[in-house]
């Protein structure tokens, strides 16, 4: 251990003065929302549509009952979701929950503005007043889970700081690149294909390149543990249940939606069996499976789905698209992950790349092809059912294949801005050396907080006397019988063979890399 | 540990005796609603609206589309969502689970007997029969909210034979108190601003002063875990999430129900982004978050728009009203809770004086200049709207300033008849030292149940052999090499100012006060 | 610890071998899906019904507003609820929420076929394409439901291999059973009751029969951890704050979705109160609850309503219902899970017999009893009330008693089948001593994976080096200075009475029986 929480140390000077930043600009960014909302921000009302204010059949309620249940479940996936997805880190798990809350908060309420500033300059029906909606809170949503994409990349890499320059800055991004596909390409885009998954992953992977150092990988607390990883199932669970609502809840009403809900439904289905497939055929021993694997690539179906869930494909071609992105999910985490880690020293803690990047471009590209076979069969959909997915008429199949690239672009323009903004205050408090990966350099914790892994390996139990955020000497007089070498070359497998305290040697199992070593 | 389980010894006579005095309770109560029920409560049908009785545009159906929705949502509230966000506690989980979870049920049921008596007396149209609907069974919920408040006050300080009593009892007062405020002042509380928060609060404060005594404020256990306060973010996040359904179940419909979502929706956005800001300006070493405040205080701003979520607010004013009561409710975590422990005698273990009462008190304010400004500016409603909301007129805002003080006066006098109630029985089987906030006492524990904080503090782990429920002898013989008093004064600060099993002296980090310690 | 992990052992082959069959099977499983809704499934549409393709008021929209929030509720109890619940076992989590995970993908996607193979067969309108719509996707929930009842008596004796297995030939029967009842009897089953839970229970209890070896009973593993506890607490609420929507979700709309709701509610508080009641009358010491009926016995009162819940029982029958069945269920926990294992062989797990058979079947007999009750005074029900709900006319009550004893006929044939087909695959790889409730020989697991029992009880704490999956040789110079024979004795009533390391007897508190010893 070789944090310094001593109060006169440079250290913990940079960290509080990290804080004072952090309360600055965060205090402004509230200020700035209150200000704005007052001023320029209403609520949609029914006399707008020259209803009453009051009564079950007006625009206003109608909009709720059609809106809110998805809003509901999608509320659900950014918070709870990704923020439980993200406890399996062994000493992370406040600071998974705790940003994840913070900044979707954050985005939330940014989101109304930024999205309507956009809007109104489109439409330039004039900034006199915002009217907002549900659509509204539920883009502010969507982008939320854009941004926690990202987070999923640069995850146990931040201080608070960053994380909230991030929740500031990627919206802007993440509406700019909205509006040109949504309002000028007219996009094919139901469940944020385009715009989230794209967008978040290669964002976060442009920020992952500034943030990887040494320190971060060779961090031995980017490890999960045994509740840890129960507790990012909750997560997984719960954004598998929800995400056909995630897909269905701005498509049309009707045989669209229908389709929405049924082809990620069953595109779900099929990934989940190709993760458990390709999990146990490269499992460690040759047989078993990896619970990061079933964590995340069990999703990609959802992914895959976002931009086309409610198109006439075949739903045998649902479950086929679920099934081949499982597949190419697991392969990412096995042979994809530590190849970027080395090569392009982009560090994924969470894998977003597998889960959002590869299956989101595969999805963004079936949508092109969907979308071009809609346009030589026109039979496929009702007239006005076509004119509502069709929107950019017969230039739809060109403007999606464009919306991908542009995406893509934009999401690495911002990720380099943003990146530059964050080595910036990274002299200010920023990680150093042990601090990856890590709740108590932020975080007050509890005297079970895990200890650090020299401490196990030596004494052989995981928790006890919390040791995080405090000066602690090293041991000298080590009690364990096997060396400092042995002990790294183990836990950096994540492995089992040890060396026992009463020293006997323990045969090995692993048989296959992964991604959590 | 001094807990004594030999079965012949007093303590456990005393225990098999609060036993059986609990089982005849329990069972009579359920002896009682089921005759009661069986003579005096019918379902709704629709022959009573002259309907045929089956059809989806029928009134039943009608009122189970409108409301089952929010019924559902407010279910996962107060089972999940109240009962988790107090698994926090070390040794406390299978309590507050399991009592949260039988007491419920209690009211649920008790509840649509109570209110529909305090109705049919109201209403006058005779007690033959009672037709109950999803209006009723909600109310069971939102009552069932208001004794999970006054739980969290008591938590860990009570035995099963006082949580029935509690049980039995508050619902009576809650409900008379809900007849004054709702049928004889038509006091405006869309979400229980007045009925839910502030009720349940001051109601359990004034238990909690019958209750603390010295064991309870020196319990080591009275104090997080790691694990345990992930849960606890599981409890957190179904509350806030779920939290617009709360304040929107029984809105009008239309612009109200639509107000109702979105201004606690960004009120609670409000306090989130209040939390993290205070927590770290007032952090331990200067800079470090604590859980509990994230646990609680991010929530404050559902309470505050208890009573006047579905009023025309500006948006602005309702992220300002969440921003305000986010930093409130911090600093009361941070400066009023050890005070009130210390100078009233009245520990707070969830501090709900700060989630639920002080926010709940400003809400209700806020609620009474609201309606005076609406009294002003009649423009600001709809005509049928006004009607629907200022169903006292003119009196309005006077009448819910009546109800706010009202409803104080009721929860303290409730709380009183009921405390006195609880030390009566406090003699069967009560909590006697180092038997609060610890589950052996009244569960059965499993092999791995946290150690008691002495044996950590010696042996360096924390989960171990269980030493819950049994006769163990103080160790004597302390391998450890620093002293008792030193251990103490340790643990009393939740620090981590501690010298190791190795004799090395680690410089503590404690920076601020902790309402943890 | 004995098991082998060497690669070139006779038990890792054996391994590998489960794991080659394993990957075919699934693999050609999902093949024959996507090929099979490639040429036969098809999305019902608006056109069909002479709709617009999109719209708010069109037959394909009008299903999904119905259904959706039904199909969204029962799949957080398939996926969340059945998972989570499961999750209690110490060393079994990862298998409990992984198998229940892929398991019920399988089925999901399965069930949609074979069920409408058996309806277009029983209507007879050819089967050239099947229009699949929200009761189809429904259906397939409801069938992994059963699939997860069954798992949940073979929950710890079971590889991936017999799971997959399971899951595609369990559905069939199923699905013939439903034949059967739905079709051609004509029965009342509205949440499942005859279906879902007698159907589930009995074949899972003969799977049992023949998993049920002296490795798996004398397993030491088979007690459940204080974290797996209150994980299995999420499952369990989850389950009952869902159950409402289960029993309502396909009952026709008006009065009888009302009651459906109302009566399961109440029910469900019946049996809560129950459970605590028993629970503490039967309790460890003579007055303490156990977990693992509240985690279970509550939920009887969803299970007890499965057939009728939208019948006119009286309310205070609903609350009457679920308190008996909480109580015989309670009952069955302590008294009949351990003869059942001791003298039949069959070792019931989760105890699905007191959850899902005994409450199911009393449903079914009262079912019986209520429709002859309603057929002897039909004003009990609106006539076209009485027309959706009676559909087999006079013989309704007669019916329905066939349908309760084919049922348990098919379960046990279906199970008698399923199990050769078991004992069949166990040759190869199947489970050997010590690898009973253990996630470690089919998965890769992290660092503080649970240690054996036995290193808990020399070492005093349970979380540590992990020894899952690894050939490690039995201590012999233990340090703890009481016997093998002590310790067997202690763990295996999973009770406290220990000498502790520095060798003082601590009072046991063990005062009634358990089905987790």
């Amino acid at each position: 251990m070789t944090i310094i929480a001593d109060k006169h140390t440079p250290a913990a000077t940079s960290k509080r003065m990290e804080n004072i930043i952090f309360l600055l600009v965060l205090f402004g960014f509230q200020i700035f929302m209150v200000v704005l909302y007052g001023v320029w921000v209403r609520y949609d009302y029914n006399e707008r549509n020259g209803d009453n204010a009051i009564g079950d059949d007006t625009a206003v309620q109608r909009d709720v009952n059609s809106h809110y249940g998805y809003f509901r479940d999608i509320n659900i996936m950014i918070f709870f979701g990704f923020g439980f997805l993200m406890t399996f880190l062994r000493r992370y798990g406040y600071s998974s929950l705790g940003y994840t809350f913070l900044v979707s908060a954050m985005v939330a309420q940014w989101s109304i503005l930024v999205w309507g500033f956009f809007e109104t300059a489109h439409h330039g029906h004039g900034f006199d007043k915002l009217y907002f909606n549900m659509s509204y809170m539920l883009n502010g949503l969507f982008c939320a889970g854009a941004v926690m994409i990202s987070y999923g990349g640069v995850l146990g890499k931040v201080t608070p700081l960053q994380m909230i320059i991030m929740g500031i800055v990627e919206p802007i991004f993440f509406f700019f690149n909205m509006y040109i596909g949504e309002l000028k390409l007219e996009a094919i885009d139901v469940g944020g294909g385009l715009y989230i998954h794209l967008f978040g992953c290669y964002f976060g992977l442009t920020l992952c390149w500034f943030l990887t150092d040494r320190h971060a990988k060779d961090s031995e607390d980017n490890s999960p543990s045994y509740n840890g990883d129960l507790f990012a199932m909750a997560g997984t669970l719960f954004l598998w249940m929800m995400w056909p609502s995630f897909n269905a809840a701005i498509a049309p009403s009707g045989d669209p939606q229908f389709r929405a809900i049924a082809n990620t439904f069953l595109s779900l289905t099929g990934s989940t069996i190709a993760t458990f497939l390709v999990s146990r055929l490269l499992g460690h021993a040759g047989h078993k499976l990896d619970m990061v694997h079933v964590q995340n690539s069990a999703l990609a179906g959802g992914v895959v789905q976002g931009c086309c869930a409610h198109m006439n494909l075949n739903p045998g071609g649902a479950i086929g698209m679920g099934f081949i992105v499982g597949v190419i999910s697991v392969l990412g985490y096995v042979y994809l992950t530590p190849i970027i880690t080395r090569k392009l020293n982009i560090q994924d803690t969470c894998g977003i790349n597998n889960l959002h990047g590869i299956p989101g471009f595969i999805g963004c590209i079936a949508t092109v092809v969907a979308a071009q076979h809609g346009l030589n069969n026109k039979d496929l959909y009702g007239e006005q059912e076509f004119l509502a997915i069709f929107r950019a008429g017969d230039d739809q199949a060109k403007n999606n294949a464009a919306a991908t690239f542009i995406t893509i672009g934009v999401a690495i323009f911002g990720g380099i801005v943003t990146g530059c903004l964050m080595l910036l205050v990274k002299k200010i408090g920023g990680l150093k050396k042990g601090e990856h990966f890590n709740d108590s350099v932020f975080w007050h914790v509890p005297i079970d907080y895990p200890r650090d892994l020299d401490t196990v390996a030596a004494d052989g139990h995981a928790y006890g006397l919390e040791d995080g955020g405090v000066e602690m000497t090293p041991k000298k007089d080590n009690d364990s019988d096997y060396s400092e070498s042995e002990r790294k070359s183990n836990r950096k497998r994540n492995s089992t063979e040890v060396k026992t305290d009463f020293g006997e040697k323990i045969a090995g199992e692993e048989g296959s890399p992964s991604n959590q070593a």
